[in-house]
C-alpha cells in the first residue's frame, strides 16, 4: 500500500474533465455531445484504474462496477457529468470523481465489501440542453417518461435522435430500471452550493433531506394612470402591492425555521417611469425539508394576498404552479455517513439540500443519502466554483469509511 | 346673433380632426406629416370661420390672429395639434378648438377686446416622433435649442429635413421669439388627464401650477445565490431592499400633501425564479406644485436609502437624474379664470397639473394660466379619451367670459 494524496488526485482529474468543455468561460458540457464523450473517456480510464468494470447504459449513464460476493446486493454512488452553460468544474462531476477515488482507496487497502458497488455518472441532471432533467436517475428508478424523448434542444434535435447519434439505444431504456430489492441505497456526493459549511468551518456535511419546493404565481392587477395626474388617494398601484408581497415572502423565510422563501422573478407593465404600474406577475418560491412547514407557509402567503387585495383594492390571483415533495435522507445511511465524517475529524454537521439532485429521483428506487462538500463562498453554476483538495480528500476518506460501515 | 351649440360644434370639429390620423386604433398624428397637414387644413378653415387671420410660422405653429386696437398687446391661447401613437381625440387639440370657438363666440357677440388674441396650434408637444418636445412653444419663448434640429426620427429623418419637407424654413425659427412686452399672457385649455374633476362632479377647473418633477435612479446591489441553498440569515436580497423603497415612495406620496410619488420603472437581475435577486434599478418620480415639498421629499428618499443600505447590508446608489421646476400659474390670470368659471355655474376648483404642457415652456415668455376640462375616468393618451360636449360648452363660455375680463 502506498500513500496517495487523494485531494490532489481529485483536483487533477477534475481539471482534466473541465477541459472537456465547449470553448468559453468555465465549463459547458451538455449531454450527448462531443464534450460529454470526451469526459466519458476520462472517467472510464479513472474507473478502470480504480478496479471497476465500466459500461455505458442505454440512457448514457457511465457505470463503473465493483463486484460483490455472488448474489449480493448493490450500493450505488455518484452524480452527474453535465454542467450548466459557463458553469464550474465541481457541480455534479466531483461526486463521480470522489466516489471512484473512494473505491480506488478501498482497492488499495484490499478492503472487501459484502456487496457490489457501482459508481454512476449520469448524462443529464441540469436540464440545460433539453427541457427535461434527471434522465439517467429517472431511468434507473423507473420514473422516466418516454414521451420526453420527443423533446427538442435549441437546434431542433430530439432527445431520441441525440441519444442515437451518441450511439445509444433509446428503445432499451425501459429495461434499465433497477429492482429495488437488489439495491441497498444511493449516496450522492456534491458541493454544497451554499455558504453553510464555510460559515461553520467544516469541510463536509450530511444532508438531512432534499427540500420540497413549491412555486406560487402571484398576479396583482390594479389600475394604471399618469404618475403626475393620478392623485395618490385611491391609487391602485400594482407594484406597491407587489412590494408588500416581496417583503412578506422574505419575512416568512426569515421568521420560519427550516424555510427558504424567495421572490426571484417579477415582471410588470407598463414599466415606464411616469405611469402607475397596472399589473405585476411575480413568482414566490418556498423550499423546506419539511413538507408541513412548506405547505403551511404557502397557505399563509395565500391568506396574506387575500388580505392585501382587500386592503389595497387590488385584484390578486394566487396560484400554486409547482410542487415537489421533500425527499428525506435515509436515517440509517445518514447516521453511518455522519459517523464516517467524525472518523476523519469532522463534526458531520446536518444540513438540508435546498437544490434538487439526482438523489431526488433515486429516492423513488431506494434509500438515499448525500454528502456535501464545502465550496468557496457558496458559489456554484459559475466558473469560480471551487472545492479545495483538502476538503475533497476528507470526503474521499469519509466515503471509503462509510462503505465499510454499510 | 343666433344660438350656437358650442359643445356640439367642438365635438364635430374634434371628430373631423380625429380623422386626420394614421390608420389604427385612436388618433396617431405626429408633427410634420400628411396627418399634421390635414389637421392644419381643418383648423385653418375653423379659424377663418371664427374671423381669425391665419398663418403658419416657421416652426409649424398655426396662428389664428384676431387683431386688437393699434399698438395693443396680444393675448395667446391654444395648445398642441399632435397626439401620442394610438392616442385620443382631445389631448392638446381640444385646447385649440375650444379657444377658436371662444373667439368665434366673441365675434358672434360683437364683443370688442382692448388687445389682440392669437390662437396657437403647436406642431409638437408630445415628443413622440423626435426625441425632443415643446418645439413651437419653446421657439416663441426663445428657449429653443437649434441643435435639436439635427435629431432624427425612427426613419433617420432629421427634424430639420422634416420641417423643410413640410414647407417650413428652419433658418427663420430664431426670428420667431416673441417680445415679452408685447404679450399679456398665455392660457392653455386641456383635458385634465386625471380623475379629480370627475370625482368632484365639476366640468372645469383652474390650474394652480404645473408640477415640478424630479426623478431619482435608485440602484440597489446585494448578492445573488441559489434560492434553495442560500440560507435566509445574512441574505442581501436586492429585490427585498427595492420593495422597501417602493413602499416608502408610496408612503411619502400618501402622507405628504401636494406630492405625487411613484415608482413606475424597475428592472432587476438575474430575474429567474430560483435565484436571489442581485441588482435592482428603479426610478422614483416625485411631482409637486411646490418645489420645496418636492426637494424635501427627494432628500427624505435619499436619507431612507442610506438607512436601508446599512440595515440590510446592501449597496444603494441614489442619483437625481432629472429635475424640472414647478411653473406656478399667474395669480391674476387664474383669479379671472376662476371668476369666469363661476359665471357659468362652476366652482372654478383649483388643482395642480401633474403633467407638463406647452404652458410650461410659455412660462419663460409670459404669465400663464390653464383651464382643465373633465375627461372620462381620467383617461388620456388612449383611444378611449373623452370629454363631453356639455363640458366643452362650459369651457367655451368660460374662455369667452375670461377674455372679456382680462
Amino acid at each position: 500500500m502506498f500513500l496517495t494524496n487523494w485531494g490532489q488526485r481529485a483536483e487533477t482529474l477534475l481539471n482534466e474533465l473541465a477541459a472537456c468543455s465547449e470553448p468559453g468561460p468555465g465549463v459547458t458540457r451538455l449531454p450527448f455531445t462531443p464534450e460529454h464523450r470526451a469526459a466519458l473517456e476520462v472517467l472510464k480510464a479513472a474507473m478502470e484504474n480504480a478496479g471497476l468494470k465500466v459500461s455505458l447504459d442505454a440512457a448514457g449513464t457511465l457505470v463503473g462496477r465493483r463486484e460483490g460476493p455472488p448474489g449480493s446486493k448493490t450500493f450505488l454512488m455518484g452524480s452527474h457529468q453535465d454542467s450548466v452553460r459557463e458553469g464550474g468544474a465541481y457541480d455534479g462531476i466531483m461526486g463521480v470523481v470522489l466516489s471512484l477515488l473512494a473505491l480506488e482507496k478501498l482497492c488499495q487497502e484490499d478492503e472487501e465489501l459484502p456487496f457490489a458497488v457501482e459508481v454512476l455518472a449520469f448524462a443529464d441532471e441540469e436540464g440545460v440542453r433539453f427541457p427535461t432533467a434527471l434522465i439517467g436517475s429517472r431511468v434507473l428508478a423507473g420514473s422516466f417518461d418516454p414521451s420526453v424523448l420527443d423533446m427538442r434542444d435549441g437546434q431542433g434535435i430530439t432527445l431520441h435522435d441525440a441519444m442515437v447519434s451518441f450511439g445509444l439505444d433509446p428503445v432499451a431504456i425501459s429495461a434499465l430500471c433497477r429492482d429495488p430489492d437488489d439495491v441497498i441505497g444511493f449516496l450522492e456526493t456534491h458541493i454544497e452550493q451554499g455558504p453553510f459549511l464555510e460559515r461553520e468551518g467544516e469541510a463536509i456535511g450530511v444532508v438531512t433531506a432534499i427540500c420540497g419546493i413549491e412555486r406560487h404565481q402571484v398576479e396583482i392587477t390594479g389600475e394604471t394612470g399618469h404618475a403626475g395626474t393620478l392623485p395618490m388617494k385611491g391609487r391602485r398601484d400594482a407594484l406597491v402591492g407587489a412590494a408588500e408581497v416581496v417583503s412578506e415572502v422574505d419575512r416568512l423565510g426569515q421568521q420560519t425555521s427550516d424555510l427558504r422563501a424567495t421572490v426571484g422573478a417579477l415582471t410588470f407593465e407598463p414599466n415606464v417611469v411616469n405611469a402607475v404600474p397596472r399589473k405585476v406577475k411575480l413568482t414566490a418560491e418556498l423550499r423546506s425539508p419539511s413538507d408541513e412547514i412548506r405547505c403551511n407557509s404557502g397557505l399563509a402567503l395565500h391568506g396574506f394576498a387575500r388580505e392585501l387585495a382587500s386592503q389595497r383594492n387590488l385584484t390578486i390571483k394566487t396560484q400554486k404552479t409547482y410542487s415537489q415533495m421533500a425527499q428525506p435522507c435515509d436515517r440509517d445511511l445518514s447516521r453511518r455517513l455522519t459517523q464516517a465524517a467524525t472518523t476523519v475529524g469532522q463534526q458531520g454537521l446536518a444540513l438540508p439540500s435546498g437544490a434538487t439532485h439526482d438523489a431526488s429521483a433515486m429516492a423513488d428506487l431506494c434509500p438515499i443519502t448525500m454528502l456535501f462538500v464545502r465550496c468557496r463562498e457558496g458559489v456554484s453554476h459559475k466558473p469560480e466554483e471551487y472545492a479545495s483538495p483538502e476538503d475533497m480528500a476528507l470526503a474521499v476518506s469519509s466515503l471509503s469509511k462509510f462503505l465499510r460501515s454499510v
